[in-house]
């Protein structure tokens, strides 16, 4: 039983955190802090965790939690992570970071992407950019799991089969996502006020999203060029999933049995990767809707002859696969358990 | 191992049963029946389930379901299950019937409420309502367990303390109910039209709703005189979840620890119902999103005094506490195991 | 040609008076002002008004108020208009107030609802509660157009014609409201957040709402005795509309005849007043859907034999028949011309 | 005055066609037809027009036409206008046609978009494509006026002004699009039904879609080099609107001056098309929300220096601006009247 704390557990991921560790047959969740809402009860911001638990939010404690957790999930906000996880790591604690602090390996793009100097670039090399399906071998010994982004999941597992066959033009990679409203968090702003974000479509962060720092890193590790992505998030009227739509522009001629071939060879044997393209129904391609409260992230794809491109669909919920569930995968992976503990959901037909 | 057939998987009913008992650890389905969907991959129809099962719909076959099954949950329209289910129960299996036909104990009632006369009336003594908050020791050994309606459900476990303890006028309960469009079947219609239903707030069936004869049934046996419950759902925008606000005027001046005293006494030691009432927050009174996925059934209350009105609020998901999750729970009292078996989802926050 | 001024135009009742006015054929906006936004084009904060209108946001300014306007609409919160409507009547401006601050007549009702002692109280003989099927004459001369609040409007309308003709028990009349998210206004909270407000039903201030106060006040000055309202309302995932369902029980048997003949006798010249009740598809009986963009109030109902219950059904639009349609209603009453100029919209089908 | 026919009218065209002209100061609609709903009022299918209008649906008869109209709109499905507008046309009506029957000039585009051979290729030459942003002059005296597709003329009013200047890679030009539920039709499926539309996003038809036939012919007509688009929608959760984002690849540097001339080169004067790129607020670049029941189309922009691309962004109501709306202003051209007659909507904030 591995004793778990969760630091910044009053945010959506955090809540994500509790919904999956709190039944999690191999941990025990001991200590979930939170600025704002010490001394209150977990249920009193999270209502779904009524009778589930009776935690309470505690401050963060380095003593504490070196006496009650072995391992701990940084919830934190970007920037938050920085200097807080070489501590936990010298109290002798595990560290799943949730946050993007440790995720980049080239200093250069936490000025560029985030505006910030990375204060220690000493640690970056000890950090395993949590996405299993690149990195399952390297996790299992990680020191510092950094956990990806939720947009940049969907786009690395939609791309990196592709990318890493040299499929396609790598300069014209065009991710164009759909992204509901519990990516943006659990403060309320104008832009999610419900009657603002209600049935619309809006685009944001067009161009310059953080998110596609990771992305390249990722891909570039795969192929022999370095790829350019064209990212851009639009919010729609939905609160989790994300939906990549990723049009690509084949450097040759391509057919299915290609396509098949390298997603089968990258995912044949993922766990939580499913690879859908059906003739028939409403759900033929990938749709967030079916992997609601699952960590599936569902990959799929068309060829267009007429204008030579070839599209990859993929579709997750960004708060699990997206966020904590990816992070309990990981976990997972480094207790050496079964790697789908925790996180057997079916999803829910209709939800 | 409880091997379990499902009659009429093809329908939301079937899919919620589907989704809970292909991972429940005591139970394994090993037929799914359908008219329209025969020989296609159950997860055809049902997106979620892929790489979940390689279960096929098969035709509805009494030798193969004796062979093959211990149990089954008859998930038919209504009238559809009046001669299926004594054919099921002489061929030796246990029947958990999720339509209305063996749910009322007054013959009247269907041709009433159902417009049809009851073939056989002789087995309407062997069914057990399914409610386990109501008929828990009934429920072990009963041959037929008839599950309630979504709705009646959430009607009856409102009320069901503020009856029996005699505190209201039982001429007068407002049963003013908020659906979710998946309780209203997987066949589409005009009324669930995505540009229709959307956005709106539908009255339907707000009189003689065919639920009105379970709910009075159940209430009568509670209380020493019949009540009278004036019925209303209206259909909104969301797809799970059920909202009962239910008001009732007392006979003589309640205070809160009247009613706490009430429901504390019924439910202080259900697994699957919790008291909501708080004073922060947006969910300090019960609303269905808060039980998405779950099979809780939150009640709450508060006292009018302006008005000397007591309102009780029921909420849960109609799929889940409202249908298969209950019948599972049935399931569970009948097997003698504990009876959150398989049932132990936390929800979501947020969803 | 009438000049208008509007005091708190960044608000969504602003917004919605904006969209009226600006295309009304007899009224000019010549000033908008908002405190957080002076300078800004108004279109910066309402963006459906880009390439409408030019005007910016100034401050409030009573000299600049009394050259350039003759009537002032003021839509600041309840609280904001007891002092400034005498000043603004002083400086000789005509007023319709948005606001609570002088619908009500009873002084004691102030500080029972809204927990202030009412600073004029000499000033509230001069109001006219703004709702054209009750006040029609009275609203020609009134000093002060006090507009009614917007789920008030639906209860009132719903109600009327009933309490009028006496046919209803006037103690237990139950008005369950489900509300869209704008009637919030414009200020994210927790409770509007996307993710929190999206796909649920959320029951708030179901005890002791405000609005009680001037539908008792209302609906007294038609019967012979007084009510007593139990009132509820319900925040659903809708932005626009409210849709009323009232709950009474007739002192005697009555007949659909005996309603159409009241809601007819009351409502069968009224331009906004549509009876709905139908037999045939999704649409029999009022849905705010069909009302949304539009100044209609549509009214229907059910008689429940079972029960002994009258059901009726209000809906409307919150932002135009429950806020500033119903004003510009009440202006052009002032103004002698057509009551429906400005306000010929059809609605939607879909929205 | 001119007298208006409308055939189809029980589908979503055909219902906005009637609220913009049942209002329109300078159209009376004298007949709507309908194949199924014959004899029933028009607002028992339009519930909105309630009150509005007292028409009935009548069979579709030539001699009742001729006698009663001036101007025909076909509301009818791809391929029932083929052999009607000849036969119109011969009666001596004008037409507007809103099917798809009338908008290519290659036949061949009819084989391979639609799969028939169009029975009137010798008419082709008398329709105008109905984009007043292009064929003003020619829609003035076109005997027929073949509307445009929603998706077509949101992709089209976003790239026009980007082709016609020669600014982009015209093999490589995506259309990603995000479309309400209306634009699917009246007729209820499984795709639309509202358990299953709801919150997801969906793709479909992201291959070989209709709409490039038209848009392709209407950009090879302002460049000079043939086009290859890249289209792809997808269904989201709103009723009304689409968002086109639209991924192009500068063939050299380009910057914003370079775009702001280009589109306000093309839509200085027209007055409906709004260019939208704002530095504050949630609504910054096109969000169809903020055009929801008006004939506006946004178009906005964004240049990515990192992948060296041009995002361009239109957003419309697929109702209005994408269909009836687009046909009343074509109207108002042949009229010679103010295109912007009937068409005065503001739009809402919010909705």
């Amino acid at each position: 039983m591995v004793r778990i704390g969760i630091i910044g557990g009053s945010g959506y991921v955090g809540s994500e955190l509790l919904r999956l560790l709190l039944l999690h047959p191999q941990a025990e969740v001991t200590m979930v802090t939170s600025r704002q809402s010490v001394g209150e009860y977990v249920f009193n911001v999270h209502p779904n965790l009524r009778s589930i638990t009776q935690l309470k939010f505690v401050p963060q404690d380095m003593a504490e939690m070196q006496k009650n957790c072995d391992l701990i999930f940084t919830a934190t906000p970007h920037g938050g992570s920085v200097n807080l996880v070489p501590k936990l790591l010298a109290a002798g604690l595990k560290v799943i970071d949730m946050s993007a602090d440790y995720r980049l390996k080239n200093l250069d793009d936490y000025e560029m992407y985030y505006g910030w100097k990375h204060a220690h670039p000493e640690m970056l090399k000890d950090a395993i950019y949590g996405l299993p399906e690149l990195h399952r071998e390297e996790i299992k010994t990680a020191k510092i799991v950094a956990c990806p982004g939720c947009m940049a999941t969907s786009a690395i597992l939609g791309l990196a089969p592709i990318v890493k066959a040299g499929l396609v033009d790598k300069d014209k990679i065009v991710v164009d996502l759909k992204v509901g409203s519990s990516g943006g968090g659990a403060k309320p702003t104008l832009g999610s006020h419900h009657p603002e974000r209600f049935s619309g479509v809006r685009p944001y962060m067009v161009v310059g999203h953080r998110h596609i720092a990771e992305v390249e890193q990722e891909l570039n590790a795969l192929g022999n060029e370095p790829v350019k992505i064209s990212f851009s998030p639009h919010a729609v009227n939905m609160v989790r999933g994300i939906l990549a739509t990723i049009h690509t522009f084949p450097k040759q001629k391509i057919e299915n049995k290609d396509i098949w071939r390298a997603l089968r060879g990258m995912y044949g044997n993922e766990p939580f990767v499913r690879l859908v393209k059906y003739q028939k129904g409403p759900y033929q391609l990938p749709d967030p809707k079916v992997t609601q409260g699952t960590n599936f992230c569902d990959v799929g794809f068309e060829i267009d002859e007429h204008a030579n491109r070839l599209l990859l669909f993929s579709a997750l919920d960004n708060m699990t696969k997206g966020a904590a569930g990816q992070a309990v995968q990981c976990m997972n992976i480094q207790l050496g358990i079964d790697e789908t503990t925790g996180l057997k959901s079916t999803g829910f037909h209709p939800m």
